[in-house]
């Protein structure tokens, strides 16, 4: 997706160099001194830490001032020439579908991986690599998302390396984004990386490895968990429709995807995240019922659309309406085997706000909806859980009542440590919408053996509050709390509370001592409330395993 | 000022029946079985526990369900009667002022109490109150606050008993509400009830005891926590009038308080709190500069106005204006030795929501405004720091800038447990607006000997959450959270989030073992986003003790 004009542009100037090697590894004719890009700075009144770069090209760069170079966008004629290699197919190779590439992840089938067209055995190559074995988590599929985070290898040098290691053209077949098995339901899944690890296959839930969540702002769509409750629908957007029904008046809105787009488009850039995002943390205290999500079941995206309250304005709800409906339903084209459709509803508050910002969504960072992610139209309510961005949207009906769907009154909802599934009632709690404040540590992952230089680690991760509020600080500690170290904010939203909407990307240079061989490292968020995270999850534990918020705790090696 | 018709009426219907003594001590006239008021109430939807009673006089009771009984206001004309002797002056009696009563608050002085104008020496009726010595709680002071908690009392057989112990008048004069030395800057302040236990007296900053605070959903004036920053000024609510000023526009509107009353008038319930409420307790872990706060610097009241919103639109505020200003700056009347005023401000958004519900208040609880809390005019900002709702207010600026006050600037934020006095920057942290989630328990309070019902004690207490988010569930454990036990409510406001702003009083019959002798109780509350309180003071702790927002935990002794 990010390969149309747009999108490409955008992510091959987001680049952070953070280690030596990986700046020995740029050419230098693509590194700018700091003292040169500095005077192109333009400094964010109150984070004086990072600076925007604006490069003259309508793109921008972000990056921290205490580093000594920023990689600039290699844009150049050599690059794109190339970069076309790779879309050609050369005769005189043969062909393999994606289903062969994939068997080929480990050293013994050899390590191959896709580039656009090209099928490439990089096998011999990685112990060449200057990003180590991160090549790996490609094996067996497509390194393109990746090239995307790491935009430091879109250069003519890097290109022409891996066209020598050509084996093979991706079979043209494999355009079609569609699986072909029709034997169940979900015969008509979409393509996904490799790289989403599957929490459940059918109905389909992955995130991608955590530690590629801080590689970018934006999450790449690729890369973007992805949280399905049914098959995946295949919605033909020619003939697509979007009901609108407000309860009681007579007249119901049709709108075609055109139509909708006649709506002034507006662009939001939000965080969703999975009420069970980090549930694998809680499940360790005692089992619950959920999937395994690890710490990704979250990602940032530029959402556009038509706005929620436009829309419903043009339905005719009126300002004294507002006192007689209490919520916004959206029925979705995903249905389960009796044929119920997945819906969802918000506080009609929010979809009216003006500073709600919710809107029908057709584009996720520039390009249409995936059909992962809801093509043709989905509802992107910033701040909100993700199980009420509704995907595949087909109905909205304003109502005196709360959707009465499953998802919305025994799902999704928070209980106390003490309610079992003998005792629970689901109509004793209110359905999730805001989501509480949270943080994830995402580099170095857990167990891992990490390189004390000078004194320090580096310990990257996100951030993210619910109902649009900021985060003000992330602690972080490795003596169990006896010293807190503030992170510097690498990456935030300039957008004030309550319409900060997209997560936080922060580091932290954490002093440990080489002697310790292991270290707890300990992170937590504090938001534009002061709101902070509950320390353990032992008193947040609920038998659904949502709202996973307690302090990220994880172990790592020193050497 | 419950005495005017309006205010008395309202508390002394407010009744609950917690035990059987009281329920013996009202006389049988004015209590009425279950079977017969049930039948008046009407069930609040998804509060079945809370029923609402609408006793035909244009005013309701709240009482719990499971009670056998509700007191019924006895507001028959014995009742008047009774009461009217207390305000006689009695020419046979001495007449004696507020300061020597107040030497008379112990047994050695023998205890002394006013009702209205008449002082009582109650010394001899103590072992007989049905309500045990609570009674020591107004000695040396007035009962009349005690008796809006608990109207039990406005019955004639009680105002009948306490004229048996009449002893004098208070001195007429008294009416005079001020303090009359004439030697410091202090010396024109308001008098205060006994029952206020100052945590400063020059400025005056008090609280009163918590136990009180759950007896009633509003908080009487009298017992309502003071947070003055300077001296209290003496307005001349005549001659009063208020700026207010939009930056960059050259007229600026002025509002008598006789014009400011021709607003339309807008009342909301909402709670203040102190950013520095609880502060004791995180004192307790390592020192913090700030008032020695207990769990009562908070209230909740019913205030009374006209909208900031409307105001601003008559001073010429434009929708288009909202881009380019940021804050609503409020300065006050009270300076300090330099004539610097106290001031504050919160950002636009705020100010000019239609849900945002901030009021230029002049009333509270149905009475112009106490000198203590304002008077003649402050601002209401519910779901913010009480810093922020300013009294005495004198000018409001619409402006691009937050209000440049120390106490914005250089207090009343948050920062990190390892931040100290030598590293510390103000300029890193935002203000404090939203105050986070929080509970505390009330009764039975610390270290106190509580009677084991039934394998039961009683735990009440309140919980409040900033920003207008309601509070879904209070957990209470007695076993270091190896199970949790959900508090019941007994009151709460029915506005939803994110206009809920008022406290949720609580109660929890909590399963005790009597062998135990002594016992750890913990609360926690969650709100409506699903944020939930931060488990211990360490990892909050900050070097101005503000928002102590860990679990509440206390220790009593079972019997």
């Amino acid at each position: 997706m990010f390969r149309n004009k747009l999108g490409c542009y955008i992510f091959r100037v987001c680049n952070w160099i953070y280690t030596h090697k990986q700046v020995k590894y740029t050419k230098p004719s693509i590194l700018m001194p700091q003292n040169q890009w500095n005077k192109k700075c333009h400094h964010i009144t109150g984070y004086p830490h990072i600076s925007l770069l604006a490069a003259g090209f309508g793109f921008i760069t972000y990056s921290l001032c205490d580093m000594k170079y920023v990689v600039y966008a290699d844009d150049s004629q050599d690059t794109r020439d190339e970069d076309k290699k790779a879309n050609l197919f050369d005769n005189n190779l043969p062909t393999y579908s994606t289903s062969e590439v994939s068997k080929h992840s480990n050293y013994k089938e050899r390590i191959w991986v896709t580039y656009k067209n090209g099928v490439y055995d990089v096998t011999d190559f990685i112990h060449e690599h200057p990003g180590g074995d991160q090549i790996l988590m490609a094996a067996g599929g497509a390194v393109d998302p990746f090239w995307m985070l790491y935009s430091v290898h879109l250069n003519p040098h890097v290109l022409n390396i891996l066209e020598k290691y050509r084996i093979g053209n991706l079979d043209p077949k494999e355009n079609n984004d569609n699986t072909s098995d029709m034997s169940d339901p979900y015969s008509n899944e979409p393509k996904r990386h490799v790289i989403l690890k599957p929490a459940c296959v059918k109905p389909f839930n992955a995130e991608s490895p955590e530690q590629l969540l801080v590689e970018n702002f934006i999450t790449p769509n690729e890369l973007f968990y992805v949280r399905n409750h049914l098959p995946v629908p295949d919605i033909d957007s020619t003939t697509y429709s979007l009901e609108i029904e407000i309860e009681g008046k007579s007249k119901t809105l049709t709108l075609t995807l055109d139509e909708l787009k006649k709506f002034p488009k507006y662009s939001v850039t939000a965080t969703v995240m999975c009420a069970g995002n980090r549930r694998s943390e809680m499940t360790k205290i005692k089992p619950v019922k959920g999937l395994n999500w690890g710490a990704a079941a979250v990602g940032n995206a530029t959402w556009s659309g038509a706005s929620l309250r436009e829309v419903l304005k043009k339905a005719g709800l009126n300002e004294k309406d507002l006192d007689k409906y209490k919520h916004v339903q959206f029925e979705a084209f995903d249905t389960d085997a009796t044929g119920s459709a997945y819906g969802a509803s918000i506080p009609i508050w929010k979809a009216v706000d003006r500073r709600g910002d919710v809107i029908l969504a057709y584009e996720m960072n520039g390009v249409p909806l995936p059909r992962d992610h809801g093509f043709p139209v989905r509802v992107i309510v910033p701040g909100v859980v993700g199980a009420r961005n509704v995907k595949w949207l087909g109905k909205i009906i304003v109502s005196s009542e709360e959707s009465q769907s499953h998802w919305q009154q025994n799902d999704y909802k928070g209980f106390s440590p003490s309610t079992d599934w003998d005792t629970v009632d689901y109509s004793k709690s209110p359905s999730i919408q805001e989501l509480p404040v949270t943080s994830a540590i995402c580099q170095p992952i857990p167990n891992s053996t990490v390189t004390v230089e000078n004194g320090q680690i580096t310990v990257r991760g996100y951030a993210w509050s619910g109902g649009g509020q900021d985060i003000v600080r992330v602690d972080v500690t490795s003596d169990g709390g006896k010293t807190w170290h503030v992170a510097n904010f690498e990456h935030r939203d300039p957008q004030n509370a309550p319409q900060h909407w997209s997560w936080t990307l922060w580091t932290c240079k954490l002093p440990v001592s080489k002697e310790d061989k292991k270290v707890e490292i300990w992170a937590k968020a504090v938001d534009s409330s002061y709101n902070t995270q509950p320390e353990s999850f032992e008193n947040i534990w609920n038998l659904r395993g949502v709202l996973n918020n307690a302090y990220h705790r994880i172990t790592v090696n020193l050497e």
